[in-house]
């Protein structure tokens, strides 16, 4: 099943994408379910119920503003770093400098701010060269919780997956590294762009698809998530060692090779252009830099 | 003016502590307001209002059982690392072993999750010794945000400080190296006490008051906050610059010297083990490790 948050005739709704894509019909619920989009259908369901009936309100999907299936996470998104071998080599005189990345034993946790999410089609403001004129892409996927726990096994984390999106993990590049800790160059306003809508676990295989990255029509990024340093699994039962995951937590799991700082010479996210998040089996998402 | 969480009687509410100390007197608010504790409270404030009038139901500070003035913050606690001289020094070879501490020109800022959040007397847990066995304290002076905002200047930054709190920044010093980016062992269950209370910006000066760290009755860390690295109004200046600060954000403002790693040899706590953060001008916490 395809989750989405939209709006239309500005009004905010959570409701199931139909098997070709091209509507979606509402559930039949309040306008204070419907403002945390897909998180208290989440919640609902994890503490035994079930889904909401679908009302009769039903729209083309082209006639919807759609926006991040969790418009505003319930707490900071874990994010991981360092994540793709590939990826690893790419940043290692910059951002990995300090690591060995031959024999990284633990994944590289940090943070993203709930309200920096924006929708899957919506602009990102770049923050203007007096904060950052490094601002850069990473495509990823990112797991949605659904059963959350503590201390979960490798072994069990499969079954604590609700589903799947994708997200850009926006960042400023200068900001990132001179605050050794990554939290702030990850969080501006508009930084995670998320969406088009969550695919549910039972259709897809987080462990086996791809992730691509496309800047103006070019492809930047191209990486099978088989690739990963750490996979789904581990990055579950890494976090949830001591700390306890919620319903509705979002993890995103790294970005392959092909980031902008990674080029050489690096290229940078400038006004105007347009970045594609694809996966397979979920879509994609496309947001200008204004 | 102290505002306080509480339960009574297994029920939350919110109120004003009496000038002596002694008595709280609850805000006449609704159960769904109460659950946040001053949250909503602040939130209301900044968006034009009023504090709620006070009820009639007044009971002594010893018959209730204080918890976080935000029990769950909004989202992660803003935290800042090494932001006294000395401290900076007693970890020179250890978290800070790659950073020149001399010229450390922009603050360290990592998070802890809302979840880890306990009441100023509560229980921490130590995780088992399978996840950590170098659990840690860090006394800490709390900024509480009121007026939001973006790209705050430190000119103006003492303004949007609604009031301050004490928290102790537990954490576990081997996961917070293993994963390079420190938010996983900072945000174990149960690792940040939190209180007793707020004491509001018109009270107090949070730039100008002392943070003591106590542990089983022995004195570790003693730091005026006219000794820190970078100062509040940088801290908030350097936080909100592309990101947006919200009513209810909370900044735990880094710790002075004296904490478990820094001693020769380490010493960590132990189950049993007792740690009390007090603050000037707001008073104590303490907490048992089991």
């Amino acid at each position: 099943m395809r989750i989405a948050t939209y709006r239309h005739h500005n009004q905010r709704h959570v409701g199931q994408v139909s098997a070709d894509g091209l509507h979606i019909t509402a559930f039949d619920v309040t306008p204070d379910v419907a403002h945390h989009g897909a998180l208290r259908l989440i919640e609902a369901v994890m503490a035994g119920g079930t889904l909401p009936a679908l009302s009769s309100h039903t729209v083309a999907v082209a006639d919807v503003h759609l926006e991040a299936p969790i418009p505003v996470p319930r707490r900071n998104i874990w994010c991981v770093g360092r994540n793709y071998h590939e990826h690893a080599k790419e940043l290692s005189t910059s951002v990995f400098k300090d690591s060995n990345t031959n024999t990284q034993a633990w994944p590289i946790v940090f943070t993203k701010v709930p309200e920096c999410v924006v929708g899957p089609f919506d602009d990102v403001q770049l923050p203007g060269a007096a904060i950052s004129d490094q601002i850069d892409y990473e495509s990823e996927l990112a797991v949605i919780i659904g059963h959350g726990g503590k201390n979960i096994k490798a072994a069990d984390a499969m079954k604590h997956i609700y589903g799947y999106t994708i997200v850009n993990d926006v960042t400023a590049r200068d900001v990132q590294m001179r605050h050794q800790q990554w939290d702030m160059g990850k969080s501006f306003d508009t930084f995670c762009p998320m969406g088009p809508w969550l695919v549910t676990a039972d259709e897809m295989d987080g462990t086996h698809t791809r992730v691509r990255g496309v800047v103006n029509g070019e492809q930047r990024q191209d990486g099978p998530t088989e690739n990963m340093i750490f996979d789904i699994p581990t990055l579950i039962e890494t976090i949830s060692r001591g700390i306890t995951l919620y319903p509705g937590d979002i993890i995103a799991t790294g970005t392959p090779a092909g980031v902008g700082m990674g080029l050489k010479p690096p290229r940078y996210l400038q006004k105007g252009d347009v970045v594609r998040v694809e996966i397979d089996g979920i879509g994609h998402i496309e947001n200008k830099f204004v």
